[in-house]
């Protein structure tokens, strides 16, 4: 099977690669070629047996759709976006790279496909922010993206092209809202979610961290390992029972952050607490209250995705992924 | 007030500028300027007092925007599209004049609104096609958007755009999502839904009529005028109490087929009905199979739209309008 994976420079990008390498394989098919894109040129895997390109290439750019479709892969894997609050700060570059990179790729497959008869899966990783306030405590499977971020609008926008795409059968899409992937290894974002991430991370690394927003906040959370599982299933999977409806809410941990700090608490002691620093930050309070606080994902759930269980088990697949596995 | 309408040489454009030149004004706005673009030239209104600029524009083309804002209309109401069945066939055309076409609109607006200090209303002509199946009975106002048709995606795009653009303040809009329309003056069309109309028109014309599908067939209609209401409340509503969801589920009428054809009877009699011919079409049965049957169009109705009360009033307001009162 030949892989192409956009983004693959990125934190989750990364994280399945490494994934592929280890074993050979996406799932239970063996890769044989992978193709690695993303705006800079993505590291190469240190032991993977099989042909890799790497290309440093901008989606925005309507060639390098065809450069990475050059060898019509089998399956494209698109995590390539700019994050909310650059898009948030940047209105033309968040269309320009978030929305019309995505249809720029997504026509080149098109314009591929009647010609080679090529007709990949293609996993689009959206995301919860197309969903906005008033919200449920439980979002369900049938309720509306009513985005309030324009990162949130351009994956919206996305879902909406690739179900129309795959509907053509110009290729066989799903698109994934992923859950805020906790714990992010690695240095802070731009991400306004950013602390979600940080008041773990960095106090299990013995440093201070700081808590923008109340601990009564309630988030939808997965961490890297699950979101590297949620992409390789859509990769691999039947899409038969999927019907029509290709953009899924993946499955996470509804957790407050009082519940992600006592699950630190657990595992890493108060000491570790007592790094956390309350620093109310009225911009990110505003943001954070219109993000959906949980959902009933058993769409994806049924279609077997899997997340974990706990937060103490993302905290523990931290240890285990990033620590070396101690403390 | 100064009022562009995009597509106002349709039907419901010409609905509009009829009855804004009869009145002089939309809503309780005196309209002073009229600019009224189409694919083709737009007839000028017979009577209006004010001054009128007609434009024969290709919105496909990014410098049309330009031309048809160029002198700042403090309200655009935008109806502009090819139809369901055509955007079916021609998938580029599709995009290009119903996507592209009004990001370009869009767009234009604004680079105008630092410049100018410009935010004028715009009204965009959505459609219910923006539902799919599976749907329950009475689709609910935070229903997801999961259309089966080119056209729906593309109209459910433009809904996600319109809303980030206000959010942003680049203009204030508002998104309508149309019932079916009905009566539908003129000929028979070959779009999918327009038996809806023909089983009315032509028998009340003294012409026969085929009826495509089973009498069981419930779906959501709304008169020609209604919609000019629709159009003009939106127009020049406050949008204040309106929020951050700008896409609204009109008012309309829920009717089976069968309840269509028994206020044909009681206002045209039998001999009316005996002109309906059932000739079933596979293609169309599996079309509207897929179509909502009704709605629970609470917010609209709460912010003030109305439609029709029944198909009795539907087939009498067709009879007013468009038959000098009289069968």
């Amino acid at each position: 099977m030949h892989l192409l994976i956009i983004g693959a420079a990125g934190m989750i990008g990364r994280k399945l690669v490494g994934a592929i390498s280890r074993t050979g394989k996406l799932g239970s098919h063996t890769v044989t070629k992978l193709t690695l894109s993303d705006a800079i040129k993505p590291e190469a895997p240190a032991v993977f047996p099989g042909a890799v390109t790497r290309l440093a290439l901008d989606i925005s750019d309507p060639r390098s759709a065809q450069q990475m479709l050059a060898e019509l892969p089998d399956v494209i894997v698109h995590l390539a976006s700019i994050v909310s609050g650059e898009a948030e700060q940047d209105f033309d570059k968040g269309y320009r790279i978030n929305l019309d990179g995505t249809r720029y790729l997504f026509d080149a497959v098109r314009q591929l496909s009647p010609v080679h008869d090529y007709c990949p899966r293609l996993v689009f990783a959206s995301s919860i922010a197309v969903f906005g306030a008033p919200m449920p405590d439980a979002i369900g499977d049938t309720f509306l993206a009513a985005p309030m971020t324009s990162y949130g609008t351009q994956k919206a926008i996305c879902e909406l092209l690739l179900q129309d795409y795959t509907r053509r059968g110009f290729f066989d899409g799903m698109a994934l809202r992923l859950p805020t992937i906790c714990i992010r290894p690695g240095l802070p974002n731009k991400a306004a979610s950013g602390f979600f991430s940080g008041i773990l991370r960095e106090p299990l690394a013995g440093k201070s961290a700081i808590l923008p927003v109340a601990d009564t906040v309630s988030h939808w959370h997965a961490s890297p390992r699950a979101a590297v599982g949620f992409l390789t299933h859509a990769a691999t999977m039947d899409t038969g029972p999927v019907g029509h409806r290709r953009a899924l809410t993946m499955p996470g941990v509804q957790a407050t952050v009082a519940e992600q700090i006592e699950a630190l608490r657990a595992i890493a002691g108060d000491k570790a607490v007592a790094l956390i620093r309350h620093e109310p930050d009225p911009e990110i309070i505003r943001i954070v209250s219109n993000w959906p606080r949980g959902f009933a994902a058993n769409r994806a759930l049924e279609l077997g995705f899997r997340a974990e269980n706990s937060f103490d088990e993302i905290i523990r697949i931290h240890i285990e992924d990033e620590m070396g596995g101690e403390l």
